[in-house]
């Protein structure tokens, strides 16, 4: 059964004292769409204060890590280094690069929006498709006419899929062309597959509902995931931090979703803390099995900082 | 093993002589797109000339049976009525009202094209969603703060999805609503659940694709395909041709896919028959098992009426 956090003892005792590491979700947790949640920046401050380490991950792949840079400042959080972050777009950029080892000459096809192109074009690959306002011009109105079909690029040597607002038949049907081609021999990379998008208070549709379509319409599953709750991603985070991947108890995941963020931390060995920010509520986290449950629960993240204050 | 029609003497024995009620399937088979295939109208003249009862299967629910029909006419096919036309959208409509039996003072929300929507409306339902074209212009900047959410409609009483050029990020976020609203308790009904769409010689998304995305991100799967290889449409069919519904073996359905049509007709207790102009080719239909294979393949319908002419 999860531990509920509800007051300064459990924070200093069960928290402080024992972890080292802070990996953090970031939509549901910090903010909620553009709304910052109460006492993040307070908690976050506190945590850096007493030398934890942060690390933000999300699976949101429409913001490379320097957009995520600017959201933070935007809403006033200054003091987080490009270094602490890990998006889903970076991780894919990374996959691509590190584990296909795609040559720089060899193009990558993008169903997403601008973080996955910026995060492709840090590492020296060329995007095609993604937001190329052609894409959007001619697919408003969908001309089977098009020459664009005739034209695929032959350079294209690997498809990254990801949430995209501006979906369209056109660019649906012109990934399908490249997941189709060589015999279906193109890596197919999505970016995470989450089926649900929340925003505003909204449930929308998340990259993994749109990725559904690219598959189901060519017959194949992606080969590789890269978002939460893949242990890709938690790789990558502990490369970077030796004491981490030594010791992964001194760390905890916090996170809104039980499927993605509390799975993504308990695979990688860590202790996991849900918020109620998000999409889970308390009733939902009683009845999980002993397997399932997450360490703790706690009303939201800033909680941390205003029972101790 | 399926028998190849290659000759005047297979047509009259192994066909003509045989069946009485010719079932076909359009796209792919009549024609490509807006292409008519060689000797088409010929070819259906010849099997009416000789009494033969011909219905036109279709699972594109662009298109109303009204629409088809001035597509035959445009083509110069006019010796067909509406009767002989039974589309997916057309088997949608018919199972809103007839298994459903969804009052017509419901609304249905349409995810497709005008086809969808024409079938509703001459049963008497109004439709929401679909090609209102405050959805496109909405749609192809999507913002977040859009008001369209908090609006949904309450008298909404089924959501029918099918095949869309327009499809947006709004109008599968807004799909979503429904599926999920009331407890994911109003029925989702499919079209078809065809992967893929064939248009102009390219392979385009199709139909079933789609409404994957809705699936997925609603967590549910549609409580009815209509379109084939379901076999709801054949029962429509056998209701209104009394001497097929007593003995399918009268019948022939022609097609140009092996896990919609050749399926739909086997199910249905039909001999079947497959062309090779739309997207199986010979070598697919010789590695057939004999549970898979259909009786009969063609290069194209046409050769019904030039190897007897």
């Amino acid at each position: 059964m999860s531990v509920k956090i509800t007051e300064k003892s459990q924070v200093q005792n069960l928290i402080l004292d024992k972890y080292d590491y802070f990996l953090f979700d970031c939509d549901g947790v910090l903010w909620l769409g553009d709304h910052l949640l109460p006492s993040i920046g307070e908690a976050l401050d506190y945590l850096k204060q007493q030398n934890k380490t942060v690390i933000f991950v999300t699976n949101n792949s429409t913001k490379s890590r320097t957009d995520y840079l600017s959201k933070f400042n935007k809403m006033g959080i200054s003091n987080i280094t490009k270094s602490e972050i890990f998006g889903s777009s970076f991780a894919s950029a990374v996959y691509v690069e590190k584990i296909l080892k795609l040559p720089k000459d060899k193009k990558v096809w993008v169903l997403g929006e601008e973080g996955i192109e910026k995060e492709l074009h840090e590492l020296g690959y060329s995007t095609v498709g993604g937001t190329d306002p052609k894409l959007v011009k001619e697919g408003v109105k969908f001309d089977p006419n098009t020459t664009l079909f005739d034209n695929l690029d032959p350079n294209v040597g690997c498809v990254v899929c990801g949430l995209t607002f501006n979906i369209n038949y056109l660019k649906l049907s012109l990934t399908m062309q490249y997941l189709l081609k060589d015999n279906k021999s193109i890596p197919f990379i999505a970016t995470n597959i989450d089926s649900t998008f929340p925003m505003k208070g909204k449930l929308l549709i998340g990259a993994g509902s749109i990725i559904e379509t690219v598959a189901y319409a060519s017959g194949r599953q992606p080969d590789a995931i890269c978002g939460k709750p893949n242990q890709s991603m938690m790789n990558s985070i502990k490369a970077q931090l030796p004491g981490l991947e030594k010791n992964p108890k001194k760390g905890l995941m916090i996170g809104d979703r039980l499927n993605t963020d509390m799975k993504f931390g308990r695979d990688g060995g860590l202790d996991t803390m849900l918020v109620l920010t998000g999409i889970e509520t308390e009733s939902n986290v009683k009845q999980l099995s002993k397997e399932d449950a997450p360490t703790y629960y706690i009303e939201k993240l800033g909680d941390i900082y205003e029972f101790t204050h």
